[in-house]
């Protein structure tokens, strides 16, 4: 009834790409080069592979690159994407948001970071305006464990301690989670739901606000690890498959 | 920090606009004409006005209409939009679909029914593809509450008997509901999540399938009596506000 | 098919019962009766008549009456009650107990707050242990709303300031509630959701940690907003009616 | 700060405990013993046997043994609980009912089978009434899948088709599932709830509805494909720990 993508074997090693808009770093902005001279994404793979070993093959892309290295053969090769954005949500292709939606609902599985709530792909996924508070103040994060048999929680430290990073508060403009794994507080007072999930389609979407391009949060092995988790959770369950919708004649499936 | 809507009061009488695509109608498919000569519009309309009496104000829209009927001044001025669509979701320009998204985020309230579940509205809502099984064969749909206590099944029979409908099958792709309201049974054997509620921003937002051009579902009372009760729950519970991310310094809070 | 109660109209106004254990108060510990020299009860019933008016009846109830105030007649005869307990959960009887249960499963409303969380009647109709992390400093609370459109933080500031309250920290062995309504962060850096509701059976059900007998937390306007919007949302919806497992022969709904 | 249990490993194999109250079969129901001559237990059993093979111990256990054979020794030696109960649930000590609850709560699994939903352990962890529809005709159920990316609908053909077995009805008086898995009708036309998760405490709790002492439901091997699924689900994720409420000194956490 459904047609099923001509994708390669979901098995090990996972095939995780991590997306970053890659405007901070071109322009080279003080404040995101100081930590991130080579670009948000090469820390964010490199504590992927530092904590996923051979369990995974992880691969970049970036917004500069053509259909913003994004193509409908990477996507169909890709079981969990990372996508990391802020300046430049608008720069981004209707139709590579509408392609990496398809790969979505057909069973991949997306990790979406921080200021990407303001992705077109997340507010697109979610239906709502993903709206919040900030101050770039670089004050005292502590992110709390919420659910700690869940394996993204798993041997993460309860709080984890980011010395410095931007506030994010609530009220946070999202549907209420599937799982609400994690809530932050700041040490001016705030608090935010930091790490969440939703099933859309087939596939399962982690949010995780830690992590900002002036702050070296993604530099801490215990954010890596909750990333790392996020990966080994978000990949495709079952055979990914286009939905639609069908007829089916009465008594289709009497045998 | 966030900008208020320069719309009139929510107060009573609710304002109800019942917007339909009234592509069967307009062509005159005999199947839809049979039941729904003046519109689908124009029968759900009097059914809500027969239910709701003076509490509302209930008028039509159709995709005909110039901006659909559907522009800034008409949906500042709505409380509750129910929305009807088929075969022409198409056709449904995306600057009115982005600008309903805008005033459900906003607060206001939206039923989507029956064949709706393909509209963009209610797509990029839920951000799944909403795809199900069908069959349009005419047979039983019984209609069962889940949630006794929810406004929206209040004074509805448990079953509501329709004695012919289109099959609408499971697995319905939806993100799991905020809640579950009713589940269907079909002769074939098919169940259906037929009745649910989403929150999207400060919209509420209820889906409920029974109803198509083909069946004269929307002249029964049971059915009447479900939609005036979606409306009445749909309203908007506080002032319409636009949300957004704004910068909030340390301490704003303190007095 | 099942037994309906033979209560007294649950419409205006609505009968509000405020139990609490009373025994830091009867044995008067400095701590309690420096704020509250008449019990718990009292301040929290005062409020709620402050802010219900006309609309509510409110009494109260404690541990050393026979029955410990909640006899059948009493529970029959209530709307919504609220639960304060600390240090005697053990004392209360479980046939108490049970018929408490058994009132909020045909349909009363119930507020469980602060030390009550280990209470039997909360435990038992969440099934967890609802376990958590605690510190009595007297640091300052600051309670966030999470669903402003919801009836329950309707009027209420965002953030509430509490000068000084105990700590409450997360993991908090709950269910995962219908609605989240409040986190709370602590001076400390600790969070923790402060208010949340469930359903169970007809009743509905809101936890509001903000209280403790050592703080005038309760004096509060806001706290006692809080509290006054919880009494109205958890009203019975629909006639109190106790759910029993029937026979149903075939076809018993065909008309 | 919580104490550890002294539990073995919860790793391979998987200790699975089946427990039965084994009533119908020692007084030789007729219906019963057409069926399950030695046991509803040892049909469930062997079928976990067949479908888990190497990868689990699979014992049983029933009412007429010392303490039910649900010793705190058993339980703490068990991953994985299922649970047949019917016309004695009042039978079980409130004892060992508080023995599992424990368990459940640090990490142990549980799946609640059939009329198993108004045993003492089931209705406890969930808080409600757990009432229900019935009627014994042994007519058609077809079970639909609602979520095929879960493991426990993993392999499992959708529908399920049941030849013949007894109709449980909504409204079927449970908390809102943490995961709705499947939705049964009967030849008569009513639905039900038949497969749902939730999570208590640190344990994982699987209902599933198919199965009932004068049917040959278990025997079928996509029905024993689900139970099987569901114990490989419901292991415990991580130690076994009793959760318990902790004074924790201010910076308790800070490094």
């Amino acid at each position: 009834m459904s047609s099923t993508h001509e994708t390669t074997s979901s098995t090990s090693p996972l095939r995780v790409v991590v997306w970053n808009e890659n405007v901070h770093e071109t322009r080279r902005d003080p404040e995101a080069i100081r930590h991130y001279p080579d670009g948000i994404h090469s820390v964010i793979a490199d504590g992927l592979r530092a904590h996923l070993g051979a369990d995974a093959e992880v691969s970049t892309a970036t917004l500069q690159e053509p259909e913003h290295g994004l193509t409908e053969e990477r996507l169909a090769a890709t079981d969990v994407l990372l996508w990391w954005g802020h300046i430049a949500h608008a720069q981004v292709e209707d139709e590579v948001v509408a392609r990496v939606l398809r790969h979505v609902h057909a069973g991949m599985g997306l990790l979406v970071l921080h200021s990407g709530h303001y992705s077109k792909v997340f507010t697109r996924l979610l239906g709502t305006t993903c709206s919040l508070k900030w101050r770039g103040d670089g004050e005292r994060e502590l992110v709390w464990t919420i659910d700690p048999t869940h394996p993204i929680t798993a041997g993460v430290p309860n709080p984890i301690q980011i010395p410095e990073q931007e506030m994010y508060g609530e009220q946070f403009d999202i549907p209420a989670p599937d799982e609400l794994l994690f809530i932050s507080s700041f040490a001016g007072g705030e608090v935010f739901r930091s790490g969440a999930t939703w099933r859309r389609g087939r596939g399962r979407l982690f949010y995780f606000s830690p992590g900002d391009q002036a702050f070296p949060v993604y530099h801490q092995a215990e954010i890596q690890q909750v990333l790392a988790n996020g990966v080994r959770w978000a990949r495709p369950q079952v055979e990914r498959v286009d939905l639609t919708a069908d007829y089916h004649p009465k008594d289709w499936f009497v045998s």
